[in-house]
Protein backbone atom coordinates (compact mmCIF):
# COMPACT_ATOMS: atom_id res chain seq x y z
CA UNK A 1 0.00 0.00 0.00
CA UNK A 2 3.09 2.24 0.54
CA UNK A 3 5.93 2.24 -1.45
CA UNK A 4 9.36 4.42 -1.25
CA UNK A 5 7.36 7.66 -0.84
CA UNK A 6 5.17 8.17 1.55
CA UNK A 7 1.65 9.83 0.91
CA UNK A 8 0.17 12.56 2.67
CA UNK A 9 0.21 12.04 6.23
CA UNK A 10 -2.19 11.10 8.41
CA UNK A 11 -4.68 13.45 9.81
CA UNK A 12 -5.66 12.51 13.83
CA UNK A 13 -7.99 15.06 15.00
CA UNK A 14 -7.92 14.81 18.54
CA UNK A 15 -10.72 16.39 20.77
CA UNK A 16 -9.30 18.33 24.12
CA UNK A 17 -10.60 19.29 27.45
CA UNK A 18 -9.65 21.09 30.85
CA UNK A 19 -9.64 18.73 33.86
CA UNK A 20 -12.86 19.38 35.99
CA UNK A 21 -10.96 19.49 38.87
CA UNK A 22 -8.48 21.69 38.44
CA UNK A 23 -9.54 23.89 35.69
CA UNK A 24 -7.34 25.37 32.58
CA UNK A 25 -4.75 24.81 32.21
CA UNK A 26 -4.99 21.04 32.99
CA UNK A 27 -5.82 18.36 30.26
CA UNK A 28 -8.40 16.29 31.59
CA UNK A 29 -7.38 12.66 32.35
CA UNK A 30 -9.49 11.32 29.44
CA UNK A 31 -8.01 13.82 27.01
CA UNK A 32 -4.50 12.88 28.40
CA UNK A 33 -5.45 9.35 27.90
CA UNK A 34 -6.87 9.66 24.06
CA UNK A 35 -3.45 11.62 23.42
CA UNK A 36 -0.86 9.36 24.49
CA UNK A 37 -2.99 6.19 23.27
CA UNK A 38 -2.74 7.73 19.96
CA UNK A 39 0.76 8.36 20.24
CA UNK A 40 2.11 4.91 21.73
CA UNK A 41 -0.70 2.49 19.82
CA UNK A 42 -1.02 4.61 16.55
CA UNK A 43 1.69 7.29 15.55
CA UNK A 44 4.81 4.70 17.56
CA UNK A 45 8.14 5.63 16.17
CA UNK A 46 6.60 6.99 12.77
CA UNK A 47 6.86 10.69 13.57
CA UNK A 48 6.78 12.24 9.66
CA UNK A 49 3.56 9.72 9.37
CA UNK A 50 0.87 11.30 11.03
CA UNK A 51 -0.41 14.99 11.59
CA UNK A 52 -2.07 15.54 14.47
CA UNK A 53 -5.09 18.54 15.02
CA UNK A 54 -6.04 19.35 18.33
CA UNK A 55 -9.55 20.71 19.06
CA UNK A 56 -9.96 21.87 22.19
CA UNK A 57 -14.22 23.91 22.79
CA UNK A 58 -14.54 26.24 25.36
CA UNK A 59 -18.05 25.82 26.86
CA UNK A 60 -18.91 29.48 28.38
CA UNK A 61 -20.68 28.98 31.74
CA UNK A 62 -24.22 29.56 31.32
CA UNK A 63 -24.52 32.69 33.15
CA UNK A 64 -21.38 34.27 31.11
CA UNK A 65 -19.48 35.29 34.16
CA UNK A 66 -17.52 31.96 35.78
CA UNK A 67 -16.55 33.00 39.46
CA UNK A 68 -17.33 36.96 39.06
CA UNK A 69 -20.46 38.35 40.57
CA UNK A 70 -22.51 39.20 37.81
CA UNK A 71 -23.92 42.41 39.08
CA UNK A 72 -20.80 44.35 38.67
CA UNK A 73 -20.03 43.43 35.26
CA UNK A 74 -19.54 45.66 32.88
CA UNK A 75 -19.19 45.21 28.63
CA UNK A 76 -15.56 45.54 29.68
CA UNK A 77 -15.42 42.87 32.28
CA UNK A 78 -17.00 40.90 29.47
CA UNK A 79 -14.82 41.06 27.13
CA UNK A 80 -11.39 40.50 29.45
CA UNK A 81 -13.36 37.09 30.18
CA UNK A 82 -13.71 36.20 26.56
CA UNK A 83 -9.60 37.29 26.17
CA UNK A 84 -9.12 35.33 29.77
CA UNK A 85 -10.84 32.08 28.34
CA UNK A 86 -9.09 32.15 25.15
CA UNK A 87 -5.65 32.43 27.02
CA UNK A 88 -6.53 29.88 29.40
CA UNK A 89 -7.66 27.38 26.30
CA UNK A 90 -4.40 27.91 24.87
CA UNK A 91 -2.29 26.68 27.84
CA UNK A 92 -4.52 23.92 27.58
CA UNK A 93 -3.11 23.08 24.14
CA UNK A 94 0.47 24.02 24.64
CA UNK A 95 0.67 21.32 27.12
CA UNK A 96 -0.53 19.09 24.03
CA UNK A 97 1.80 21.08 21.55
CA UNK A 98 4.96 20.85 23.03
CA UNK A 99 4.94 17.27 23.38
CA UNK A 100 3.97 16.84 19.82
CA UNK A 101 7.10 19.16 18.91
CA UNK A 102 9.64 17.71 21.45
CA UNK A 103 8.95 14.13 19.88
CA UNK A 104 8.57 16.04 16.47
CA UNK A 105 4.92 15.07 15.17
CA UNK A 106 3.78 17.82 13.34
CA UNK A 107 0.74 19.22 14.56
CA UNK A 108 -2.11 22.26 14.46
CA UNK A 109 -4.58 23.26 17.35
CA UNK A 110 -7.26 25.72 17.87
CA UNK A 111 -10.05 26.59 20.01
CA UNK A 112 -14.09 26.93 19.46
CA UNK A 113 -16.62 28.22 21.88
CA UNK A 114 -19.89 25.99 22.10
CA UNK A 115 -21.42 22.77 22.73
CA UNK A 116 -17.95 19.98 22.25
CA UNK A 117 -20.08 17.83 21.13
CA UNK A 118 -21.89 19.80 18.02
CA UNK A 119 -18.78 21.55 17.54
CA UNK A 120 -16.43 18.68 17.35
CA UNK A 121 -18.61 17.34 14.84
CA UNK A 122 -18.49 20.49 13.10
CA UNK A 123 -14.84 20.80 12.63
CA UNK A 124 -14.92 17.13 11.38
CA UNK A 125 -17.08 18.05 8.89
CA UNK A 126 -14.87 20.90 7.67
CA UNK A 127 -11.15 19.22 8.43
CA UNK A 128 -12.18 16.07 7.04
CA UNK A 129 -9.20 14.65 9.17
CA UNK A 130 -8.93 10.38 8.56
CA UNK A 131 -9.55 9.56 12.20
CA UNK A 132 -11.10 11.29 15.56
CA UNK A 133 -10.11 10.57 18.66
CA UNK A 134 -12.08 11.16 21.45
CA UNK A 135 -11.26 10.20 25.21
CA UNK A 136 -14.11 9.38 28.06
CA UNK A 137 -15.41 8.62 31.62
CA UNK A 138 -16.64 5.87 30.75
CA UNK A 139 -19.77 6.45 32.82
CA UNK A 140 -22.44 4.42 33.19
CA UNK A 141 -25.87 4.61 32.09
CA UNK A 142 -27.13 6.57 35.15
CA UNK A 143 -24.59 9.20 35.20
CA UNK A 144 -24.34 9.56 31.32
CA UNK A 145 -28.28 10.68 31.81
CA UNK A 146 -26.69 14.02 34.07
CA UNK A 147 -23.60 14.67 31.73
CA UNK A 148 -24.35 13.15 28.67
CA UNK A 149 -21.13 12.37 26.43
CA UNK A 150 -19.49 14.08 23.97
CA UNK A 151 -17.63 10.58 22.85
CA UNK A 152 -20.70 8.95 21.95
CA UNK A 153 -22.35 11.75 19.98
CA UNK A 154 -19.29 12.22 17.95
CA UNK A 155 -19.33 8.01 17.69
CA UNK A 156 -22.75 8.46 15.74
CA UNK A 157 -22.19 12.02 14.71
CA UNK A 158 -19.29 12.63 13.41
CA UNK A 159 -18.34 11.67 9.27
CA UNK A 160 -14.94 10.38 9.99
CA UNK A 161 -13.89 6.87 12.15
CA UNK A 162 -13.65 7.91 15.59
CA UNK A 163 -12.27 5.70 18.15
CA UNK A 164 -13.36 6.46 22.02
CA UNK A 165 -10.55 5.51 24.21
CA UNK A 166 -12.10 4.72 27.90
CA UNK A 167 -10.55 6.65 31.15
CA UNK A 168 -8.57 3.61 32.81
CA UNK A 169 -10.36 2.78 35.97
CA UNK A 170 -7.31 3.22 37.68
CA UNK A 171 -7.36 6.98 36.80
CA UNK A 172 -10.91 7.86 37.76
CA UNK A 173 -11.21 10.40 40.54
CA UNK A 174 -13.53 9.78 43.82
CA UNK A 175 -16.42 11.13 41.63
CA UNK A 176 -16.65 9.62 37.92
CA UNK A 177 -18.09 12.57 36.43
CA UNK A 178 -14.96 14.79 37.33
CA UNK A 179 -12.06 14.17 34.99
CA UNK B 1 7.03 7.75 23.70
CA UNK B 2 9.25 5.90 21.42
CA UNK B 3 12.78 5.61 22.08
CA UNK B 4 15.53 3.92 19.38
CA UNK B 5 13.81 0.49 20.68
CA UNK B 6 10.81 -0.14 19.08
CA UNK B 7 8.40 -1.75 21.58
CA UNK B 8 5.81 -4.79 20.96
CA UNK B 9 3.72 -4.63 17.79
CA UNK B 10 0.15 -2.81 18.06
CA UNK B 11 -2.38 -5.68 17.83
CA UNK B 12 -4.97 -4.52 15.57
CA UNK B 13 -8.21 -6.77 15.15
CA UNK B 14 -9.81 -6.73 12.02
CA UNK B 15 -13.47 -8.38 12.32
CA UNK B 16 -13.49 -9.69 8.43
CA UNK B 17 -16.92 -11.34 6.39
CA UNK B 18 -17.79 -12.47 3.30
CA UNK B 19 -19.47 -11.01 0.60
CA UNK B 20 -23.18 -11.38 0.60
CA UNK B 21 -23.72 -11.54 -3.03
CA UNK B 22 -20.76 -13.55 -3.99
CA UNK B 23 -20.19 -15.39 -1.02
CA UNK B 24 -17.09 -17.53 0.33
CA UNK B 25 -14.18 -16.82 -0.43
CA UNK B 26 -14.69 -13.34 -1.58
CA UNK B 27 -14.76 -10.84 1.04
CA UNK B 28 -17.55 -8.03 1.86
CA UNK B 29 -16.57 -4.74 0.78
CA UNK B 30 -16.89 -3.70 4.12
CA UNK B 31 -14.44 -6.13 5.42
CA UNK B 32 -12.38 -4.99 2.27
CA UNK B 33 -12.90 -1.28 3.10
CA UNK B 34 -11.84 -1.38 7.17
CA UNK B 35 -8.78 -3.62 6.32
CA UNK B 36 -7.29 -1.27 3.42
CA UNK B 37 -8.38 1.83 5.53
CA UNK B 38 -5.54 0.17 8.18
CA UNK B 39 -2.83 -0.13 5.94
CA UNK B 40 -3.09 3.14 4.67
CA UNK B 41 -4.09 4.99 7.27
CA UNK B 42 -3.09 3.28 10.26
CA UNK B 43 0.05 0.99 9.41
CA UNK B 44 1.57 3.03 6.42
CA UNK B 45 5.18 2.24 6.40
CA UNK B 46 5.35 0.92 9.93
CA UNK B 47 5.10 -2.87 8.26
CA UNK B 48 7.19 -3.68 11.55
CA UNK B 49 4.99 -1.84 14.35
CA UNK B 50 1.92 -3.66 13.79
CA UNK B 51 0.51 -6.90 13.87
CA UNK B 52 -3.01 -7.94 12.13
CA UNK B 53 -5.59 -10.56 13.96
CA UNK B 54 -8.12 -11.61 11.61
CA UNK B 55 -10.75 -12.76 13.01
CA UNK B 56 -13.89 -14.33 10.72
CA UNK B 57 -16.98 -15.42 12.56
CA UNK B 58 -19.01 -18.35 10.33
CA UNK B 59 -23.06 -17.45 10.76
CA UNK B 60 -24.31 -21.41 10.37
CA UNK B 61 -27.90 -21.78 8.23
CA UNK B 62 -30.50 -21.32 10.73
CA UNK B 63 -31.49 -24.73 9.70
CA UNK B 64 -28.13 -26.27 8.99
CA UNK B 65 -28.40 -27.41 5.57
CA UNK B 66 -27.71 -24.12 3.51
CA UNK B 67 -28.34 -24.81 -0.01
CA UNK B 68 -28.90 -28.77 -0.13
CA UNK B 69 -32.53 -30.30 0.62
CA UNK B 70 -32.79 -30.95 4.30
CA UNK B 71 -34.48 -34.21 4.45
CA UNK B 72 -31.69 -36.19 2.17
CA UNK B 73 -28.89 -35.42 4.59
CA UNK B 74 -27.24 -37.67 7.03
CA UNK B 75 -25.01 -37.60 9.61
CA UNK B 76 -22.00 -38.10 6.93
CA UNK B 77 -23.22 -34.90 4.88
CA UNK B 78 -23.49 -32.59 7.93
CA UNK B 79 -19.60 -33.33 8.80
CA UNK B 80 -19.15 -33.04 5.10
CA UNK B 81 -20.78 -29.40 5.51
CA UNK B 82 -18.82 -28.10 8.10
CA UNK B 83 -16.03 -28.69 6.86
CA UNK B 84 -16.65 -27.21 3.52
CA UNK B 85 -17.94 -23.72 5.53
CA UNK B 86 -14.33 -24.31 7.31
CA UNK B 87 -12.67 -24.59 3.61
CA UNK B 88 -14.37 -21.43 2.21
CA UNK B 89 -14.01 -19.64 5.42
CA UNK B 90 -10.15 -20.43 5.03
CA UNK B 91 -9.97 -19.43 1.85
CA UNK B 92 -11.70 -16.26 2.93
CA UNK B 93 -8.90 -15.31 5.56
CA UNK B 94 -6.50 -16.11 3.06
CA UNK B 95 -7.34 -13.06 0.87
CA UNK B 96 -6.04 -10.67 3.47
CA UNK B 97 -3.42 -12.73 5.13
CA UNK B 98 -1.79 -13.06 1.81
CA UNK B 99 -1.92 -9.46 1.41
CA UNK B 100 -0.37 -9.23 4.74
CA UNK B 101 2.76 -11.38 3.74
CA UNK B 102 2.93 -9.40 0.42
CA UNK B 103 3.45 -6.45 2.26
CA UNK B 104 5.36 -7.63 5.13
CA UNK B 105 2.63 -6.84 7.85
CA UNK B 106 2.75 -10.08 10.45
CA UNK B 107 -0.55 -11.42 11.10
CA UNK B 108 -2.63 -14.45 12.66
CA UNK B 109 -6.25 -15.03 11.39
CA UNK B 110 -8.46 -17.45 12.81
CA UNK B 111 -12.74 -18.62 12.58
CA UNK B 112 -15.16 -19.05 15.28
CA UNK B 113 -18.96 -20.49 13.98
CA UNK B 114 -22.41 -18.40 15.48
CA UNK B 115 -23.27 -15.08 16.11
CA UNK B 116 -20.54 -12.42 14.78
CA UNK B 117 -20.82 -9.49 17.11
CA UNK B 118 -21.02 -11.92 20.33
CA UNK B 119 -17.83 -13.85 18.61
CA UNK B 120 -16.24 -10.90 17.82
CA UNK B 121 -16.59 -9.38 21.44
CA UNK B 122 -15.77 -12.64 23.25
CA UNK B 123 -12.34 -12.74 20.86
CA UNK B 124 -11.59 -9.02 22.11
CA UNK B 125 -11.52 -10.06 25.56
CA UNK B 126 -9.95 -13.04 25.40
CA UNK B 127 -7.03 -11.78 22.97
CA UNK B 128 -6.62 -8.02 24.28
CA UNK B 129 -5.76 -6.39 21.24
CA UNK B 130 -5.09 -2.66 21.14
CA UNK B 131 -7.92 -1.51 18.34
CA UNK B 132 -10.72 -3.64 16.48
CA UNK B 133 -11.71 -2.57 13.20
CA UNK B 134 -14.82 -3.27 12.09
CA UNK B 135 -16.64 -2.30 8.74
CA UNK B 136 -20.03 -1.36 8.46
CA UNK B 137 -22.17 -1.14 5.40
CA UNK B 138 -23.82 2.32 6.76
CA UNK B 139 -27.70 1.28 6.93
CA UNK B 140 -30.00 3.81 7.91
CA UNK B 141 -32.23 3.24 10.89
CA UNK B 142 -34.91 1.98 8.74
CA UNK B 143 -32.17 -1.10 7.74
CA UNK B 144 -30.61 -1.43 11.04
CA UNK B 145 -34.18 -3.01 12.23
CA UNK B 146 -34.13 -5.45 9.99
CA UNK B 147 -30.59 -6.84 9.57
CA UNK B 148 -29.03 -5.54 13.09
CA UNK B 149 -25.21 -3.74 13.09
CA UNK B 150 -22.31 -5.70 13.93
CA UNK B 151 -20.48 -2.52 14.38
CA UNK B 152 -22.51 -1.26 16.90
CA UNK B 153 -22.79 -3.92 19.01
CA UNK B 154 -19.18 -4.32 19.03
CA UNK B 155 -18.53 -0.22 19.38
CA UNK B 156 -20.61 -0.55 22.78
CA UNK B 157 -19.55 -4.18 23.88
CA UNK B 158 -16.16 -4.79 22.96
CA UNK B 159 -13.53 -4.13 25.73
CA UNK B 160 -11.00 -2.35 23.59
CA UNK B 161 -10.97 0.96 21.26
CA UNK B 162 -13.32 0.31 18.61
CA UNK B 163 -13.14 2.01 15.31
CA UNK B 164 -15.95 1.30 12.53
CA UNK B 165 -14.91 2.10 8.90
CA UNK B 166 -18.00 3.00 6.90
CA UNK B 167 -18.40 1.34 3.34
CA UNK B 168 -18.21 4.28 0.54
CA UNK B 169 -21.58 5.28 -0.86
CA UNK B 170 -20.36 4.99 -4.73
CA UNK B 171 -19.06 0.78 -3.23
CA UNK B 172 -22.65 0.09 -2.20
CA UNK B 173 -24.64 -2.21 -3.98
CA UNK B 174 -28.01 -2.11 -5.29
CA UNK B 175 -29.26 -3.11 -2.10
CA UNK B 176 -27.67 -1.53 1.09
CA UNK B 177 -28.49 -4.68 3.27
CA UNK B 178 -25.89 -6.50 0.43
CA UNK B 179 -22.33 -6.27 0.91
Amino acid sequence: MEGGVESEPTRIMVGVSQSTIKGYPHPSISSKGAFEWTLKKIIRSNTSGFKLLFLHVHVPDEDGFDDMDSIYASPEDFKRMKRMDKIRGLHLLEYFVNICHEIGVSCEAWIKVGDPKEEICHEVKRVQPDLLVVGSRGLGPFQKVFVGTVSEFCAKHAECPVVTIKRSIDEAPQDPVDD
